[in-house]
């Protein structure tokens, strides 16, 4: 029952639960050599970070990251970093209810029936506190992948019903600080400004109804060379898949043209090869979001994660308690409307975690890699 | 680059390409005692076969099946289960072309900057017939989850445009023989007659066309007790998602209301607790697709993944060529016009094993479960 | 290069430096349910803890455990247990000269070749002060096999040349009580009082003439019930060999006979098997130590391991520095002239950790266990 | 209950019983691009083969290997390789008897109690035969490193009380080509003809008595490059350790000095590094066996494993029936005096699976690495 590892090479172990002393994660494997600050991984927290929006939960959190092990001189010694953050604002409030029934969409009921009882404060281990040591850790690998000239754009492609116009080639076609300012100039990190006011009257709407809303989240990553992902079972888009949907909300995703691509034929969908005129080679069209067999092919890797709506709302709903009575109970206290804007990060930090594992493990994959970083073998003894 | 094993206690390991002698997979870690036969897997390959209808190659495999270990007098011993399909059909023809170029939409171009070079005959290792090694495996773990009263009704939702009607639940509803009957009655394994008719009839004008088209696929598993799955990152529905993607074609993947669900509201998309009149823990809603938080929640689990179209079409396509040149080229050879059908027991197949290895790994959730098993050891020395 | 994580469903992974702000580890696939406080790992932490006699080094260090998660209301909520331990005397001295050379029998060298620089401050990652998180995990993992009837007795065998005298077999005939009273009665852990007066002199030379001392650890295991351990590679014996040997000063490992057996005949080396009077099964000896074929066999489990003497001494050594010159060092500074007697509560840890992680994947080895613990999902849905 | 996978990235499975169709074993994660034939495979078989000295079971059995997957055109393609080699010596006798005793010394007893029954023709997966599958796989794995220089010399060190007298470092001052014919010029491959002669005496007597007797192999690796293996708990001794302590027999495993360091000091055992002339790196001595701190330092690493005598002897032994009473036995059939020197090349292929795997591991070590490797990246898209 050890579910709180991920990765095999750049490989991930996050710890902690709402209201206990705080959230970690260990990541071992990261190479060494890499410079790395607090500041580094601050950064990414700081975008998760509650109450920057009144879409967000008020809860007070600073979330200062606390680097305990495997830097030194300010670089990555090889050995395991040890990332904390403690929980602030853990209010000493009346817990008595919550203990005694299941919320409807939440993990109360599965977690009493898989471990026999549970930890009720705040959700415990499933609350999406949880996320913070994935964001933490994400940081770091997101900090070896921009060494190898990989980088992320991801934001918000819909808020409720309200989507974005534009598709992901013809957002990446515009100047990239242009688009990273856009997506950063509204609190639902959308990068399309009519969409994003639409989608904030959405959200006023849900909120005076004490009702919550859902969204679609979507990622492109540039500069990852082909040939990365493994064939059968560690693909690149299954590990992404598993990676994407262990964040606690999501319920569909989706590469490239995803569920509409089972709508299309063979012509259309097929994306054609082409050398381009310095004789690199280019598709005519990236269907396949970047990935074919599994493997990275060298263009943009394009996907998209369905959240559902916040499961804690205000308005009233039916549940079960323990007592063995069917109930009807109103959650109060600090929820977000919707979380999409704050796990715009999540789902960037398990990109980046899965490409830095996979990166790592395709080193071996021709044996004249091997020979060339062990050519002065031969040499010694 | 060791990525064509799956599971940590239920555990697959498969082999193979298509042209080679054989494909093959070993499964290390199935409980022993329990009874297996040949023909207990060979149904489940019979499903996946070529050639029974003219939607499917016309590529002649028996794709029999051999246990080569693993196996004593009729039940499982605990040790490795080799087993191997000997591949028949290996035309002799010659592969010069294919060699030389990359098809679009297939792993040939990511194969050759991953390995240097690619096995060209038929795709090799990223052929389709590397899903029988998968569908062997898993018609074991089916065995193994029938002892446990767990079950499967897998189906085509959808081909191309065409879609069935009736919501999972309601196809549950009905008398399963019955429903597993429908599903079976026509080669596309729709469970709607006049769509089936539809869906034929648009594959018609596909294959007229030299095209080829795509669909989705739903599948419904029953039984599963509550409290299967990991939190955090080993969650059912993410080591669901992993495993269906990984089949080659797949391109999204959803569990319960999916995409849907980030258009709906959390008053709508909770599903709410209620004891029945036995006093049975039910949820009035499905929306959650059965898993919470990661967890099986007792209800029935549901899923969908998107496939696309066949990417090898008769139709011209434009592609490039190892010597530099941008080329026009036309697939021929036998291939399917839409593979969904045949991938409907992939589908399955992936989810059992899925399952069964999440099942064995739970089993040591609770101290409580550990102590009845070795109960007797205190009594020893 | 993640080498910090031990186990699969009973895992753990360790990090922290000699000279960082702590040194912690995580446990993951602790079973729910089981009682557990800080004090149940201070006790085991005290048992390495420095400064105990005139034989180990005298760093002041409190080693005060504090659990950061997955424990509530004083039980295991089978979600990671983080546990940490912070370091205390971290003197602020000059390292200067130790960051230019190579200590002769430390991994300075090879972490230097390894990762291209390292963190030389107090050996970094590779000092002892690492296996802090071994025993505090382990102490958790003896905490479960308690409540199995699974209990340890571990001491000193050998002090460079001096050894016990009685078997294994005759040390457990005695009363238990008596027998770890006897071990606790000298620092060095030996069960004999002769030897250990012997070996005090011995290290009274050794201490005198600037130099260190070895010795040899033994182990033995009582109540765990035959079946534990898994053919091919992850024998019980094979296992125990990792897990002891990944403590830095290991250099050698036996079971039973270990060695000696090598020089045995068939006829002497072999366990005749008895049914006793009650039909118990038995064995009338035990140079197998335990284990046959890699699974335990119901009778205590014994194995040795050498340690090496301590690499850090005060007497003049030669060796290199990083600007090409060999050089003469004398290394000051506070070092136990002898790991032994700490070394024996890591050595208990470890076995302890093996055990528990193997009698986790032990459960699904039937179909019928598997059977017996979900049978009650047919009912539902 | 997995236990027949080794490896994380050079990851071996094996499968197969004594008396089924044969043994067999899938590789994954060998790199592609390596150039490799069955009879590369067959030369280290041939090693193992029975039949060919009179210390060795009259079993006839050829042993040849057949690749079923993995390797195209003379070249591994990095995906799977998969080995088979058929059991052609199945003698169709009665195993009535066997079937219902536990032979003393064997893994019949701790199977049935593991798993509820067993395959008790010939041992069964416990079986000696097992072994096929890892010298099948680690000749694929020393034909991987041999392209990186390393190079293996292994030999029986003793055979029962009769032990070589040549340290291992003069060993490897003699010419490597006279050092290999030395010990293949004597059926027990010891390299010291005098020793051979004595030894051979020794077992001819065993055989007159029924008996058997046990050894020590000893295993020599040079080329080995500094920096490989991983601190903590996959350190390059500890995964050594495993691997060999996996085959059957082994009861006893040491490095370097091993047991005898124990007895050292710190001024005897450490070992002081020194520049050469040329400006090269070398250790005066070599008690440390190659490792230090559990990665590889340069220096040729050396380790022993002590074998137990065959358990299946000819002379009256006393055990249990199933029945439930105590019996005598006298076991018939065909078995090896000795296995060490069958178990020789078993030992070097283990050896070389372990570093095969670590070698590939430690490619991502320093961030330096991974950026060289991918420095194309940046161009691309």
């Amino acid at each position: 029952m050890a579910g709180s590892t991920l990765g095999t090479q750049f490989r991930i172990t996050t710890w902690g639960e709402s209201h206990g002393p705080g959230i970690g994660v260990v990541i071992d494997g990261c190479p060494a050599g890499l410079s790395l600050t607090e500041n580094d991984i601050q950064t990414f927290l700081n975008r998760r970070k509650p109450g920057q929006s009144r879409y967000t939960t008020a809860r007070r959190e600073e979330d200062r990251v606390e680097i305990l092990s495997g830097v030194f001189e300010g670089r990555t010694t090889g050995t395991p970093i040890s990332l904390i953050i403690r929980n602030e604002d853990q209010r000493s409030r009346d817990y008595g209810d919550i203990a005694g029934y299941y919320r409807p969409g939440h993990a109360d009921y599965t977690f009493d029936k898989k471990y026999g009882f549970r930890d009720y404060r705040g959700g415990g281990r499933s609350s999406g506190r949880e996320t913070i040591g994935r964001v933490a850790a994400g940081a770091v690998a997101a900090r070896l992948l921009s060494e190898l000239g990989i980088s992320f754009v991801t934001y918000s492609r819909s808020i409720g019903p309200v989507s974005i116009q534009a598709a992901p080639e013809q957002l990446l076609s515009q100047d990239r600080a242009r688009l990273l300012a856009a997506i950063n100039s509204n609190p639902l990190y959308m990068p399309e400004e009519e969409a994003a006011g639409r989608a904030q009257a959405y959200l006023e709407q849900c909120m005076a109804a004490q009702n919550s809303a859902g969204g679609v989240i979507e990622a492109i990553i540039t500069g990852v060379p082909a040939g990365v992902g493994d064939p059968v079972f560690d693909k690149l888009d299954a590990s992404l898949a598993k990676a994407i949907f262990s964040i606690g909300a999501v319920k569909g995703f989706e590469i490239g043209d995803g569920f509409a691509a089972a709508r299309s034929t063979g012509q259309d969908n097929n994306d054609s090869f082409r050398y381009d005129e310095t004789g690199a080679v280019t598709k005519e069209t990236n269907h396949a979001g970047g990935i074919l067999g599994g493997i990275s092919d060298g263009s943009p890797i394009i996907f998209r994660a369905a959240f559902k709506p916040t499961p804690s709302i205000s308005a009233p709903q039916r549940t079960i308690h323990k007592d063995g009575s069917n109930i009807d109970i109103s959650i109060r206290g600090r929820h977000d409307p919707i979380i999409v804007p704050r796990a715009v990060v999540v789902v960037e930090a398990m990109a980046a975690l899965t490409l830095a594992d996979l990166l790592l493990t395709n080193m071996g994959a021709k044996a004249e890699n091997l020979k060339q970083l062990y050519q002065s073998a031969q040499e010694e003894t």
